[in-house]
């Protein structure tokens, strides 16, 4: 027989894992609730039609499509035999697919708000956490089911906003005790830089060559400005601006005196100073004019962020948008919103060694089956102490203490309590911590405190 | 523009909604975990292989099957043109389609035991709390993605996992404050039934008869098993076997009269009478010989569970199985679970009014914007505030107060703050409950207990 296993770039999550996990999503939720922001969960499916045309054509090939039920139907293969063509062609077709896995968070959020916005209130704060889907080739950390985990603000242009997602940002990850640089850059610097290249309407070249600067450095990132027919005062100016340096006061100096004359420059910066006029000084935000994450979606500010001791991609991002909804029919709707990659968290975290061992929530103390009589009494005394929030089982089968003890120190269950014979008639229980060996008797009635002292 | 929604029979979830499932989930989590069972979570898609010829051949047809990606790559064309003939005829083919969404958790979980069967340290407990999909058509109360609840014990024969699945259905239902009747049956009676009508191999067409007897009752019934060809002594066994009452001494009384020459029959009711003889006499767990639910699957006990103050079918249910993984290639693994029905048990909470008002965790106090001055201010206030775990948040932008008034009574955010200029002199705040009117002047460093002692 065939070996099963799961689909390849998917995962299964057993308790240690969902114990982490859930520790960091809970620690996001909290901090997106004091925030004020609303929980909101979408369909894991959604119409083919919302999803299609808005993530490029790349995107648009990694969504995963279902395929329509019921093609066996007489009255309907020939269509579909048909229709199944435009399938081979690249195209879709609603007689063979009419529906297809989430992609991202942002096109249902966008779908929900342009079928709602009659009737919510605006501004509008929601957080989502949900898994999404995409095709991709799997690899080390690259997976095809993956989390999602956004806060998102629509139907406002105040740049309190971003103050409070740059909050958001900087308290979870102190909860988390990662340190990070939460980076910061907006758009209009960018536009600004294109204007003094000369090239108002090549921003998206001189963006991609500086997505690049991380990995193939300025050398290279020269080299390919020229390559698309910069002046060579052009790639000057880039090289200037990418060797803004100092502190933010310093940096935003630097950027005033370079884009003194550009209005659109100028509005950016004056952003970027309202928002960290308006933050702690504590908080750590990084002004980073060679950010240039996501362009073509976002307008106005740029978020990244990302762990300060180990080497990894960013762990969040976000930015600001003009238009959610236009592409369903309400225009006018602008939002600025941030997300974490969980995904990415937990592997950092775990490289750091982060989590509390604590997280660690499984049964706390086994019983073991010491005779079928003895079981009418543990039975009530385990009744008692789930009331008081302690996690407790007995063993189900009367087999030897060695197999007991074996599955309690492979469950790592700490304690384990036997109530024989003996116990039972004077209403005593032995207990024993497993890891220090140490044992007592003690009255059934004092389980629980004997635990909670312990 | 054609009007946006999401597919047919999936259902957006907003804030007030999820707050209420989230308590039903916790509710249960919180029991799962208290009893000594792990949590698991599997892909929402799973190899077709792994699902295909494991709900019968209704349920196969309810799959939602993923269409493969690249079928317009040309190598791949030609291939995928001749195998949707195989769709078309109603089969399957790899190469249009390997993967589909779970259609339950049961296969998924069987799946991670036959993949980890040498490493699990058994008796293995787990719950696992996540949709699934079925392409069923859309009707009230039927989605076509909704969550399944389930715990499973696998590796054990013993009955004292049916009394642990048993207190956790009371447990859980009790926290609920819904009243509930836990029936409970066991599948060697129906099959003790089905020998003493003379037709040991035709249990399914008394079971099938049986599970209609609440809606067509007795008389119906009895016409139904005349037509497939049951003798008048066959019928009149059945009709007494159905006419079986009182309260589960009585219930236990006459099975065992009935099957006293029966060997399974008896094994059947010495079962139910362990279980019932383990449990504390307030759990409300009904012997119901007539409960005949899902009967191809389960092997040994079966349990149902119905609301008692409102007609709705079953909100939980489960029981024994044989073989948990023998279809993926390894047998033996005996076991016994339970799922709760989270849809319904949240329609019933509604219709009866349960779900507290306390359950509403938004925003709890909305600071007015003053001014941008003030917003220094109350930026750093409101920090403190969420480090006390106070909801707070502040209007974004400037304008009257009759609109942030409204935007507070629409979220239904309890308490408004105003710190304007006199404010802002005094260190004080001005505080108004919107519900009362009540409004009172304090220091700015009372906020949180003011809010508490309110």
């Amino acid at each position: 027989m065939k070996q099963v296993s799961q689909p390849q770039g998917t995962r299964d999550f057993t308790a240690d894992t969902i114990y982490k996990r859930d520790y960091i999503f809970q620690t996001i939720r909290q901090v997106f609730e004091r925030h004020g922001f609303e929980p909101l969960e979408t369909p894991a499916m959604e119409n083919l039609d919302t999803l299609m045309g808005k993530y490029g054509e790349e995107g648009d090939q990694l969504i995963f499509k279902i395929l329509n039920n019921g093609l066996d139907n007489p009255a309907k293969q020939e269509k579909a035999r048909q229709d199944f063509e435009k399938i081979l062609e690249g195209k879709n077709s609603s007689t063979i697919t009419e529906r297809a896995l989430k992609y991202d968070l942002t096109i249902p959020f966008a779908r929900f708000v342009a079928m709602h916005h009659h009737r919510l209130t605006f501004p509008f704060k929601r957080y989502q956490m949900q898994p999404v889907w995409r095709a991709d080739r799997p690899q080390k950390g690259r997976y095809r089911e993956f989390y999602q985990c956004d806060a998102d603000i629509v139907g406002s242009y105040s740049l309190l906003n971003e103050v409070d997602l740059a909050l958001i940002y900087a308290t979870v990850f102190k909860q988390l005790q990662l340190k990070v640089s939460i980076c910061i850059n907006h758009r209009k610097l960018l536009n600004a830089l294109a204007n003094s290249c000369l090239v108002p309407n090549e921003v998206s070249i001189i963006t991609n060559a500086i997505d690049k600067l991380d990995k193939i450095g300025i050398e290279k990132v020269k080299a390919l400005l020229s390559e698309k027919g910069f002046s060579e005062t052009a790639i000057q100016t880039t090289e200037n601006y990418l060797a803004i340096s100092g502190n933010n006061t310093e940096k935003i100096g630097q950027l005033k005196k370079m884009f003194a004359q550009d209005q659109e420059g100028l509005t950016g910066i004056a952003d970027l100073e309202f928002i960290l006029s308006r933050l702690p000084a504590d908080i750590p935000l990084i002004v980073d004019p060679s950010l240039a994450r996501g362009l073509n979606y976002y307008t106005g500010t740029i978020f990244e962020v990302k762990a300060i001791d180990v080497k990894m991609g960013s762990i969040g991002g976000g930015g600001r948008y003009d238009d959610l909804t236009g592409l369903f029919g309400v225009p006018g709707i602008p939002g600025v919103g941030i997300s974490f990659g969980v995904d990415r968290i937990f592997d950092v975290m775990e490289s750091l060694q982060l989590f509390n061992e604590d997280l660690q929530y499984g049964t706390r103390l086994l019983f073991f089956h010491t005779g079928d009589e003895e079981t009418k009494t543990i039975l009530p005394i385990m009744q008692l102490l789930r009331e008081k929030e302690i996690a407790c089982e007995l063993y189900q089968e009367p087999v030897k203490f060695e197999k007991q003890f074996k599955y309690a120190e492979k469950k790592r269950i700490p304690f384990i309590a036997i109530i024989g014979s003996q116990e039972m008639a004077g209403q005593t229980c032995v207990i024993k911590h497993l890891v220090s060996g140490k044992q007592q008797t003690i009255p059934q009635n004092e389980i629980a405190s004997y635990l909670a002292n312990f």
